[in-house]
């Protein structure tokens, strides 16, 4: 699966992926996106140190992942704290056939253009009803938003997945959700039905979250054990233990 | 907390400033740090592994804290290996109003101009009596300087603190150092008094560093221990293990 | 030891350097390499995020390390996958002088010309018999190749020396590919004898996965582990648990 993402959380996307059985590539050079993006399962475009040059690549590999029906998932970190960031996560949006947005409620509802507030790269509000704003947002783009939070919702504006699964600790330690975001790529590579993949890959990811929480865990134990249990999980563990609520269908 | 650092060690400095409760944010595209920074609480320059069009960003989001009054804290990495990062670093301290100066003996010294040998990214040795060198160099950048080291040094040229908390493990993996300016970046956000918060968090660290070594552990297993002690850490904790000793007042 | 190498593993390789005694510089300025390979004990390049800035920097780097005598160890992550990787990594090749050239059967396959399959950056299969591909590789480059796999392979043509250490869990996380090319920059700058050294740090590395994984071990703590045997290992360890068989001498 083929990332161009940030350097900060770059190497748990990596090893996240490899958890559940993926074969992470980065490369982010304009001279071989198009080669690399063609033979990937699904290209993930994470914007958390985004700059010129790999604006460019994120469009020229879109681009080429469009050609070949690899889906793409988009992760729009802390778009709406500069106005860069919204440019950029526009540009993306309007010049790619993007299959899965994710993002916190600030960010979506930032790109749904009905209010949101972000610093830095968190989420600290959003104006109306969050449900209301994914579906919106997903329909205008005629693509799966996934919204995360303590209750992440998933919709592609007809039909709307509400999904309980995930642990506080996870919001304390870096690089949760840019992990998230490359296992609902590896998930979207083998399911043709997006919603339904991407909300599979963020109740496996809360479960994975909920198993390696323990009372008392720091946040370096808690991210070792992550990994742990990740490449443990089962598809009866998400069977059994996965919150699922069907919002609208 | 807005970083602008290096590649090899930005994930710990992100995990860490959260473990200390800060919300770290790394950007560095000249199109967007001075957005960035205006709403930070401090910014933070590392330059382990700079370029020209870091540095160049580090000089915007440097000069847009000082017109907000962010307080920035510089780490000079490796400034006296090569030339570039001698010029780089001193660029840097003319440019801007840097609040807090923090090295290793030999960095501090090839800074002073006193004398300071740097191999590669360690200090191997300074000319000198370490704490007048720290000393001057506050006094006559008029900021605080942080020396590090088995004693760190902590001055703005009029008051001097001596700090003698740590453990030799910090010193065997990577990015202790790093960690450590993004802990003075919190401290400093939240303390009027720079020397005060510098010295407060080089003691925190230390102490977070002695409690995750114990008799033989590894260090794999000491990394991960010190993101968790740095978590469960209280200010009853700093307070109760601080071991200062005023040098000058 | 000076390396220009990828932002995913960045951080595990200085770590892993570390862990074996090295004190690792990562630095890819232009401006700066030069200087800073010069005091270097060996010069690691890997590819594995290439850009064309970073192979300027290698070149430079590269060609000041052959005039001061410092070993360099190549690691073409991904050669073939895109013919930008096959074009850099030979534009390495050709313009330095290469002490170790390590890589995946894949790899070390496409660049002996013999036909190898690489798919993102793992090898998925070569033409011929591995080990007639390196020793040939080796005699036509003039260097040490070191083919990795579950038996590795090192050769300098007329030498050939197998390693039957390492375990599967070794697979299974991001960065060991990328940790034992370091390794091998860490015993080759303290041994005359490539193949010697590059053996001896493949085999000290497959010991240190071995010790590491336990039944039932996850990935996440089998990193950690990796780190903590890595630095308890001895030179008797290796003398003792090294499994060498000697191809041909």
């Amino acid at each position: 699966m083929h990332h161009i993402t940030n350097y900060v959380t770059v190497n748990d996307c990596a090893n996240i992926t490899m958890c559940f059985g993926g074969a992470p590539v980065m490369a982010d050079a304009v001279e071989e996106v198009e080669e690399m993006v063609a033979m990937a399962s699904a290209l993930v475009l994470n914007i958390g140190t985004l700059n010129r040059a790999q604006i460019d690549s994120m469009l020229m590999a879109g681009r080429e992942a469009n050609r070949n029906d690899v889906p793409i998932v988009l992760d729009p970190v802390g778009v709406g704290a500069t106005a860069y960031r919204t440019k950029s996560a526009q540009a993306l949006l309007d010049g790619l056939d993007v299959a899965v947005l994710k993002g916190n409620a600030g960010e979506i509802g930032v790109l749904a253009g009905t209010g949101g507030q972000v610093r830095g790269v968190d989420s600290v509000g959003i104006s109306g009803d969050r449900r209301r704003v994914a579906e919106r947002l997903a329909e205008r783009r005629g693509c799966c938003v996934v919204m995360s939070g303590a209750t992440d919702i998933v919709t592609d504006g007809k039909r709307t997945l509400l999904i309980d699964n995930g642990h506080e600790m996870m919001g304390r330690i870096s690089g949760t959700g840019c992990m998230a975001t490359s296992i609902v790529g590896s998930f979207v590579s083998v399911s043709e039905d997006h919603v339904i993949g991407a909300a599979a890959a963020m109740a496996a990811f809360g479960i994975v979250g909920e198993r390696a929480a323990r009372e008392g865990i720091g946040p370096g134990s808690f991210k070792c054990a992550l990994f742990d249990e990740a490449a443990a999980l089962t598809p009866v563990d998400v069977r059994d233990r996965a919150k699922f609520k069907v919002a609208r269908e």
